[in-house]
């Protein structure tokens, strides 16, 4: 089987206005959707990052692809190790929240956005689901968390109508978005995304939520942006309210030291992004649960191998994720039903996402009870709506934005803000 | 796909009487071949341990596989553990040196050989090559190393008629061992199982083998057989005439003590056999290179953790072999050729059989300029060769031995020789 036709169509829609520790979502998130068609006639997809950097890098790699057998995903590799060595990428400010943008993860990030694709295509070809080839599911419904956010009502400038989930700066807005997202969609546990107002306010925010849905294991992701003096006093603040801690302070010594000083269980995607830094991890005892994300991981086979890292050193398993749609959904879902020791619910921007900006078939895909299921359907199980892709490429095309950068978007709203990490 | 018919064959063989830490080999090897076969009229193959402990967890496995999806590798671990803890085995006497034997393995090692059968006709089903499932060859020519070890010209009380080997105890013995070995397989590098006579003698085999052999890389292995003094007085002897010194001194902390006052490579498949001790030789620095070895490590998937595991904590990756047929080498070859950090020729028993005595169609597997080649066809590129198959199953009913016992066989020659570990 070879490979004839690569095709990397990058991708826009709405987001909506999502506080976070850089500042605010833009008004529209960026992807790109991969095709890659065998002379077999088959068809696999990927979906990865689709800011400028990541992109350039994905389509300098289309054309090198072409000829090549889907099943060699060492060559992939290699292909991919040369022509980013090739065009050396240059950094970027403000991605911090999306480890996969960062140049050092160009070739991992790259492979995978590919990786998927080529799974899927063996797959398909191969009349299985995806999970097949991952060593079969341990479980075919995959649990997601509620994934909370503080937010404006609207973007400044309205780009377009606002979305309707309305404000959620104080407790009871934050209680009310969560209500509402578990009635939609039966979230069996709670993610807020802090690090955005002040510390004391957020941990209020958790005490309410936690008084509202009683049970339900509850998580704090203030993306390092608070200080070790800050986490400490806000450890003293969350006592035992937490399911883990995530992310509260920047680097690997701090999360040791946090660690050390708490014996909270600290989760994270800042601190270790790559299996290097997995290595210092250990040595500093710096984190107790990854959250693994196959999209700068190296993918679905390396993100096994995390897991498998994970188990041997004692660390549990959860999984991160940045605004996508349904291709990422399924890669994570079939990832995540073959990974034994996923020890906790995935988080998903998902639902954030509008039910008109799919660009699968069928639109987008249910969650219910809190659960993604993956079914026998071959590949990922997806086929691409070609008139939506077109629209949400159309979308790309005018939106004006090509790298993220929640930084500047805050100072849309407030012109003398400054980034600072860490702010608190 | 289903799985219709699970056949496990034991299988003997004869083994020449080379000498090692523990004592001598006896006559016959036992190994058990394993068939699985599909609804679809495929059949995947395996090789692995056939002493009487592991071949019982396999023959209780046999029935219990039916109908399962020979895709569902998960399904399958679930099942040996399930299997293992009813059964639960008894630990084996002078199996040190098979560390796929004993009874902590149980679960890895009954798993490792359905897995690799398991792998094997879901290649075959699909028409490609087992490393296609793996990622792909990053190469298709596996090297191996020339594995020499110090032997008797014959067995005691002579059971057949003496291997054409002769006598190996000397530096010349050893040498034109080495050159035999390497005139008909063509390997480019040495490695002598030591442990077994007087470590200065030993290492003037090595220097011999220096000087015979100008460039080679040359290995030692006395199979933890020698007190970490006599360890560091060999490798003061020693210098820097080896690429590796493998399992000189038992134990993680012995070994942590050794490279620490020597600074010298130390590889093993002694004192690292599974994940908890990769983890805890991490934190001793214990090894440098771990001898990897599917039939313990957990199949050739977990093989493949292991390697990325040692990429991650810069330990090198190298191959451990016990006496074994084609299926087995087929097997290593095909996880070999995937890992792209196989930093070192493997090792492997292989010449050490008869070429009467292999079960695959075509009889013995080449190895040409010291390689093993992988191919195109579809999973391990094995037949069965079901007369061969039955002949060996009868020497195995014939043989009288039901578990490997390399002291008790030394006995035979001195009655007097006693188990001692370290003995030097």
């Amino acid at each position: 089987m070879k490979i004839t036709r690569v095709t990397v169509t990058p991708i826009a829609f709405r987001d909506p206005p999502l506080l976070n520790a850089s500042g605010i979502h833009e008004p529209y998130a960026l992807r790109s959707i991969i095709e890659i068609e065998s002379d077999t006639g088959y068809i696999g997809l990927g979906e990865s990052y689709g800011d400028a950097p990541a992109l350039a890098i994905q389509q300098q790699l289309q054309a090198q692809l072409i000829g090549l057998d889907p099943f060699n995903l060492n060559q992939l590799r290699a292909i991919v190790r040369a022509t980013v060595a090739a065009h050396a990428p240059q950094s970027i400010a403000g991605a911090e929240l999306a480890p996969g943008s960062h140049a050092s993860k160009a070739v991992s990030n790259a492979y995978s956005a590919f990786e998927v694709a080529f799974l899927d295509l063996q797959a398909r070809s191969l009349n299985v689901p995806l999970v097949d080839l991952l060593g079969g599911a341990v479980r075919d419904e995959i649990p997601f968390s509620a994934y909370l956010f503080f937010k404006y009502a609207q973007h400044v400038d309205s780009p377009y109508q606002p979305d309707t989930w309305g404000e959620a700066l104080n407790e009871e807005q934050i209680v009310a978005q969560a209500r509402r997202m578990i009635e939609a969609y039966g979230f069996k546990s709670i993610k807020l995304k802090a690090g955005t107002l002040p510390p004391e306010h957020e941990v209020s925010c958790i005490k309410a939520l936690k008084q509202a849905f009683p049970g339900y294991p509850l998580r704090i992701d203030p993306n390092g942006n608070w200080s070790l003096e800050t986490s400490i006093r806000m450890a003293q603040l969350l006592g035992d309210d937490l399911q883990y801690y995530e992310d509260p302070t920047p680097g690997l010594e701090g999360m040791s030291e946090l660690h050390r000083l708490t014996g909270l269980p600290l989760a994270t995607n800042m601190v270790v992004t790559d299996f290097d830094e997995f290595r210092r991890s250990v040595a500093l005892d710096s984190v107790q649960i990854v959250l693994a994300d196959h999209h700068y991981w190296g993918g679905l086979r390396d993100t096994q191998h995390l897991a498998k890292m994970c188990q041997t050193f004692g660390v549990g398993v959860s999984m991160h994720s940045n605004s996508h749609l349904g291709i990422s959904l399924m890669a994570m879902a079939h990832v995540a039903a073959s990974v034994p020791n996923l020890d906790y619910a995935c988080d998903t921007h998902y639902p954030w996402q509008e039910p008109d900006e799919e660009v699968v078939k069928g639109g987008k895909i249910p969650i219910v009870d809190g659960c993604v299921k993956i079914t026998r359907a071959p590949g990922l199980g997806l086929e691409l709506d070609y008139e939506q892709l077109a629209k949400l490429n159309d979308l790309y095309l005018t939106c004006g934005i090509r790298q993220r950068d929640d930084v500047k978007q805050m100072q849309r709203y407030k012109p003398d803000w400054q980034a600072l990490k860490p702010r608190f």
